[in-house]
């Protein structure tokens, strides 16, 4: 075992110019004149995508699987490290119909740079390395997204495919055969199967990064999601008869509360996220005073403690500060939050510090497949910044240098977990 | 002139079971299954409604005319007054599709009641009196509203309805001919006519009186009207992963102004009128900050120099409170205030003093046909307490008490106005 050891310090450093080329000629694949990409799950063009990735992998010895969803593995299977649990990276290869060129993309094409350097650069492991692209993370044609990753997990039950229908109509199952046949040259493959590990790169999709000037953000977890409706009620009057202070203003009481809200949910750690995204007035016409306003809440956070506290912020301001209305709060949503496994995240923070690049921990805001994967297999994502925080639009783009960094740290932590 | 200026001191009572009795009987013409009233300008409804209020009285002595437009005058001319410029007493005969039995019939039925108390007391008068009800207050079938009287005041263009569709598609001038052909009894006459003075009586339609235990509001005028549409620009971000401190979000900018704005139009004299009705979020999804809201603002004050002062601080506030947003502010309407003639103020607020009823002077909130009048004739108003403000609604009711003593009020008006 004293090879494979020696990967536990590894530095990998993958290919720059190869990584960019790969990413611009896949995202011909669906491209739109607009200059984004609409390359929905099961499409041919995702299928296109696929045969492309599929092809480079084999094109470097590895052998390209799937299951019965359709997610996609590149196996690379060094000696002896045959019947070992292997080390995956990946992301996914759709996109939303008005997508980027990096979400997703930019995760697979990283692992399959990474398990190319690695094997280029003869790295000992002691584990298999795969690429993974999980199928539908948008979710945007048939619902729900992620759902390669979560039918791995468990939580997506594919008897329920003939009854999802498409945005386009067709029915899922039958997606799923079309998408498949259209690579008949993949062999099928046993799920699940045991994971060591499993890293996903994957643009930042905030500004948080490009803010600080960092090129690598270590993700710890996934925010817990905890959604809210708040339902303010006064009472309609005449705007210009009824004195102000004989009425119960439903816009007043929920303008009021909002602000407190907001105060009260300020974090000084800049963690918590907080949003009022909806806020519709009832009736609604310039002179009557307000007797309904039904608002949302967005709350975000890794902790779930502070998500009880802060629901309870919430409806200790909502039922302290809306008289003379009265407001009740209702939890519409709940999503628990996914803390990644410490070995993996060490192993990305290790990557980035040995390869000296600039990197902080912080937590996704949005979900991804690692997500589910970390609910039964050690998991982890890497960061890069993107411009301006933009994703899920044609402009969504990123510096060569960050994507060709993360890289690094990908392949590095990737041949650090396969060591033992 | 002795007998006539013995009027000038007049205390004139009405008789009120005669009045609540004949407000009953107008009641059910258009009663609906609810206790409102639907007898909408120019309907049969209306028709039968003004046919018996013509009845009524020509009953007692009076005389029945129309003009182009519809409007009805029931005249009593005591002997010597013949060409004088009448008095006016009155209000509409129509409502709301679904209204209530007080609002506009009260003031018809008030001055009725009022002229046929002061012919069978004998009062002497140096001028005739009418009782009028303006055609098409409401405006809910044919637009705009307070339609007669701002014809009769030179306002309204009658060659214009032809081409002004009712809500039941039936053209204006077809409704005209039709309502004016049901009573072919009543006779044409010519307009304008010099007015010496007109009193409306109405409903308060806000809760003024009935909060302070008062019979009577001396009105002094109607407030003047200004609406504004403020936009609020930010920017859209994904409420998961967007940092607080790096957002522009348009609903807490429009909140934060809409607090700001209702604490700066706080008015310790209780006349300004500032509502915010209509609060609307772009793209109102709960997991997106909102990049626009467009809010409208309805002030009201019968001062144009406070609604001048009340647009400064609007654009001040919008101006300064709005970062990291911007707002823009665009005055959407804009009404004069009126102020009544202080001859007809006087002579309500004296004959109020003189019959002993409690009474206090205000503003109107919301236009009435008598703000027409008064660009062209010294004109006034009196309120009476309605039950909790409601108005435009089949709940609309008032105390008989109170309707019976503000009868009063116009009767003793009416005669002191007529005396010279």
């Amino acid at each position: 075992m004293s090879q494979p050891d020696a990967a536990a310090a590894a530095i990998v450093e993958i290919d720059g110019s190869r990584l960019i080329d790969r990413l611009r000629r896949l995202a011909a694949i669906g491209a739109r004149p607009d200059g984004g990409l609409n390359r929905q799950a099961f499409t041919p063009e995702e299928g296109e995508a696929r045969r492309l990735v599929a092809n480079w992998a084999r094109d470097i010895g590895m052998t390209a699987e799937t299951d019965a969803i359709g997610n996609l593995y590149l196996r690379y299977v060094p000696d002896g490290t045959d019947g070992q649990a292997p080390v995956l990276g990946g992301s996914h290869l759709d996109t939303q119909p008005a997508g980027g060129w990096l979400d997703g993309a930019y995760g697979v094409i990283a692992a399959l740079e990474a398990v190319q350097a690695i094997a280029e650069q003869g790295v000992p492991l002691a584990r298999p390395l795969e690429v993974v692209a999980w199928v539908n993370e948008e979710g945007s044609r048939f619902q729900p997204g992620v759902m390669g990753s979560a039918w791995f997990a468990g939580h997506f039950d594919l008897a329920r495919a003939p009854q999802i229908e498409g945005s386009d109509g067709e029915a899922l199952d039958h997606a799923i055969v079309g998408y498949k046949a259209a690579t008949p040259d993949i062999e099928e493959r046993e799920t699940p199967f045991p994971i060591a590990g499993l890293i996903e790169a994957h643009i930042e999709q905030g500004p948080i990064l490009e803010r600080e000037g960092l090129k690598v953000g270590v993700v710890e977890g996934v925010q817990g999601i905890r959604w809210f409706r708040v339902e303010v009620l006064g009472e309609a009057a005449h705007a210009g008869t009824t004195p102000l202070g004989a009425r119960r203003d439903a816009v007043l009481a929920a303008t009021r509360l909002v602000q407190a809200l907001s105060a009260a949910m300020a974090d000084p750690a800049d963690v918590l996220r907080f949003t009022v995204g909806r806020f519709v007035v009832s009736p609604g016409s310039p002179n009557t005073v307000a007797d309904k306003v039904t608002f949302t809440i967005d709350m975000r956070h890794p902790d779930p403690h502070e998500l009880d506290k802060g629901e309870a912020t919430i409806r200790e301001i909502c039922a302290g500060q809306a008289a003379p209305c009265t407001a009740e709060v209702t939890v519409t949503e709940t999503l628990s939050p996914v803390a990644f496994d410490e070995r993996v995240v060490a192993a990305v923070a290790g990557a980035a510090e040995a390869l000296g690049i600039a990197a902080r921990r912080m937590a996704s805001g949005a979900g991804h497949d690692a997500a589910n994967i970390a609910r039964v297999a050690p998991a982890g994502m890497i960061f890069v910044p993107c411009h301006g925080g933009v994703s899920h639009h044609p402009a969504e783009n990123a510096d060569e240098a960050d994507l060709i960094a993360g890289a690094h740290v990908v392949a590095t932590a990737m041949a650090r977990l396969a060591a033992r």
